[in-house]
């Protein structure tokens, strides 16, 4: 490995090919995400971890619109912050700041991001706003698409999903500041959001997949709902990277190894997959600007 | 610290006290846990992780029954694992075994414990007779609290919520084997589960709760969806345990530190609480052992 | 696994046998400790990580009195800490204290443990006052014997090891306050200590150990120190332990698996082996006793 | 953050400063290194963890030959796989491979870094040549830097150091087969190291260093020896820069906090410092490219 002025990050990540450990990893991520982008595959993405507060949301708004984001599965939290995001900004705080003196100063802390509680108050604002209304039975993909489409943010996430017509499966919306909201609008709205409604639509998808790699940002419920899917079709996933700062030994799925998924027929045993270990807000970046290099210099 | 032979778990943990790092943490937890069991709290318990598949089944289902939990928060997957563990056993296993050797094998592997295909099989056997049918709408909670009390299984923590009328809240119900059966089930009979169906019971219970302590275990949806729940009403938690091997820096809510909690409003300024970092297949069953010795001595 | 009041550390143990993850690792520690104490081994011990500050001292000068450490392999720091702990207490501070606030103040900070400055300047005179002195080449383990001997203190780690005629090797002696305190003493005093002066008794005593066990706390240059030691004969433990926080996939010899240290020749390929993933400051204290237990159980 | 095709290193670590988490820390890192390499600081450089057998020798020895590092401290393993690269290569290889196996076929592991028996034994030859002889008492600093001047690489650390004048301190020399060597070799030979040699040398830069700069890979014997050195000056570090997988709270000092050093007065309390938790592998090569990016950009 030899570092010089100006290299550029495929330039950076081709020299950590030769090397072990996290380095190596990481290369093989991107070997493994070019292929995903420069072939035919259907690309799953999945999101958890506090990643738009912590300023992921271009990335992959760009990805969707871009089209290397067929699905995506996410948390709530996350697409609760791109909303805010159309409309205010994440700031950065202190980790270390007193979080009762933060309290009464009205700003709700993410480790070292600060969200105010008036942009949670624009917040319920819009969302009472453009919750769609309406007797008949609907899934949470139709209502996140129904949202994305009313958010004027060209860097939305839901809005680039819903202009690409790029499905957002969100397991566990109730979780989330979307499902409250939602739950306050019934109480005056008709609104019914199927809670089993999303499962045959990714299921479909799924079956539909005959090549299809998967990019797992931080596992939990996201990663679970996605190769849950895949299990119950006779395909299984032929790419996966997976980007966690867990591990597999205490035995919680967003650190299980890739290579468990295969015992379970989610991935494939020929499968090309690889876990890097860190801090995905440095990783997710490099990989992308990486993979990104290196289709632009094909052409 | 002086060890004996024959030392109880409590005594152990007294020892702990007075040291720094990890034991003190776990030290501090019993205490806290111990105010939480002996004194008027309604009680929270969160469940992220295979914690079922490692085999803490039965300390939960005790726990429910004893009265010491008055609202479960869990993972899908450790309520399916609830009921695989009625009729069948999880396997201990080799972590490091061949995963597509196993899945030729129809075995699926959790880290180092391994469920057979079988097992699924008759799961699903299982809960396609159980699921409860019908037209109106139900929430999530009624729909756990129905498949309770068709387990025939004094150890089933399904059944022994059901039986104590325990609330048990899944918000990412879809996201495991029991959303999978439930979407299969609806292909042919009536079911009708709310997405938001449980956002109103949960944040009714935090209203109600005076005085309020939690045990998150692993963090995930069943922690954030604990929380938020408690965020929407004037009160807050006092007390305050979290088990988990994540940790802040990364960002991610399973590791958020419960002082970070205290910023948004979900715990009190004024709360007792402590994070233990580690395994909780170790440190929950040291915690409830020396806490339930401490109130057996007591009388 | 079922949890009762008053249950001792061995039938916790015991019953996290038929538990997965670290439960399982844990119960496994103890069934080979079991083994390590009760045959015929050469026993090892290396210490690693600030376990004298967080109170584990006793237990390591209890398990050297009883005849149950037969060589340690310790930091500099620990011991220079079980000096201080001879006339001095650890005191429990805040982690999350100011430590420019702690600096004015003169007090030092371990995570969540405080040494005062005047600590350590007692901490010289004591050192000072018996350190040895003498022209000819000592080893390091001479030089921390002389030292044992000259501490009035029962409990010390020191203290006992020298009563017990243990050796204990610092292969990293300079890097730390007994260091400084000896290249102080030097100015003025005859003091010759070889820097490989010690690697010979170490080689010597493995290539005697027909069947020996380790227990590694925390890893680092005691870990590799001991390791190396054996690589160098024909033997190779057989029983071996490992507690630590580390993980493998960085790549650093802390968190290495031990499997690793086979194909090396370090530990025999029949070996039982296991790591747990951990705080020691709970896990250690949890071997400990539970292992304890058993052999007075046996009488 | 935006991503582009061709963005260079440094641009994408522009684009972390503006994000949370572990992004920013490594933007903050970048910010505290252009500092440290622009001005006019005493650079400290330590070195834990097999960062040579991962590839990241050549980065290490060009910031020597570059002026970039006034003193290295390192762990002996380095140092010995510094002089194996001199003649072989480590060679890439499966982390789950059977280590058994491996051991039969005379390979040795590192997590995913393969070294041959035959490599140690050309490394014994070497050592045992070059090794220098003398009766007078030598400190280690000395003894590397023999070794370095008969090392015939022009990419070995040893060789650069030499050649640049920079001392190594290595305070675990005999925790590694250098150790061993200069044993075996003593046997036959006059040799005297002395095992406090290097506490007045460090202590002696430290006194000197009226600004200095450290950065800390992996903690380790190598970070305390540093600290330790300046603690017992009336100088402290005025900027740090630490690169670890470990986190502070189980209380060992790889993973404190750079903060907890200010409270021993070993760095500034007005330090600009900061800590990126993660694999050295990626973050160390990411920083360094960075950095040297903006130095050339100056001019």
């Amino acid at each position: 490995m030899e570092i010089g002025a100006g290299m550029d990050a495929d330039e950076l990540v081709r020299m950590m090919e030769g090397c072990g450990f996290g380095a190596r990893r990481l290369a093989e991520a991107v070997n493994i995400y070019e292929e995903m982008l420069s072939e035919d595959y259907t690309r799953f993405f999945t999101l958890a971890g506090a990643m738009v507060p912590a300023g992921m949301r271009n990335i992959i708004s760009s990805l969707i619109r871009d089209g290397r984001i067929d699905v995506l599965v996410s948390t709530g939290a996350n697409l609760v912050h791109d909303i805010i995001e159309g409309f205010s900004h994440h700031v950065l705080g202190d980790p270390e700041a007193s979080d009762s003196g933060l309290r009464e100063a009205g700003v709700s802390r993410i480790y070292d991001v600060y969200v105010g509680d008036d942009d949670f108050i624009r917040f319920e604002e819009i969302l009472q706003g453009i919750l769609p209304e309406g007797a008949e039975r609907m899934t949470g993909t139709e209502l996140l698409r129904a949202l994305g489409r009313k958010i004027d943010d060209e860097r939305s996430i839901l809005r680039a999903a819903s202009d690409a017509g790029v499905p957002i499966f969100c397991p566990a919306l109730s979780d989330s500041m979307i499902g409250l909201q939602a739950w306050l609008f019934r109480q005056t709205h008709p609104l019914n959001v199927d809670a089993f409604g999303d499962v045959g639509g990714l299921v479909d998808i799924c079956y539909g997949a005959s090549r299809s790699g998967i990019v797992i940002i931080g596992g939990g419920a996201p990663k679970n709902f996605a190769l849950q899917a895949m299990l119950v079709t006779p395909n299984s996933f032929d790419l996966a990277i997976q980007l966690t700062t867990d591990r597999p030994e205490p035995g919680g799925l967003s650190g299980a190894s890739l290579s468990e998924a295969v015992s379970w027929g989610k991935i494939s045993p020929e499968a090309r997959m690889v876990t890097v270990y860190g801090d995905a807000t440095i990783n997710l970046p490099l990989m992308v600007a990486s993979a990104l290099t290196r289709l632009s210099k094909r052409g």
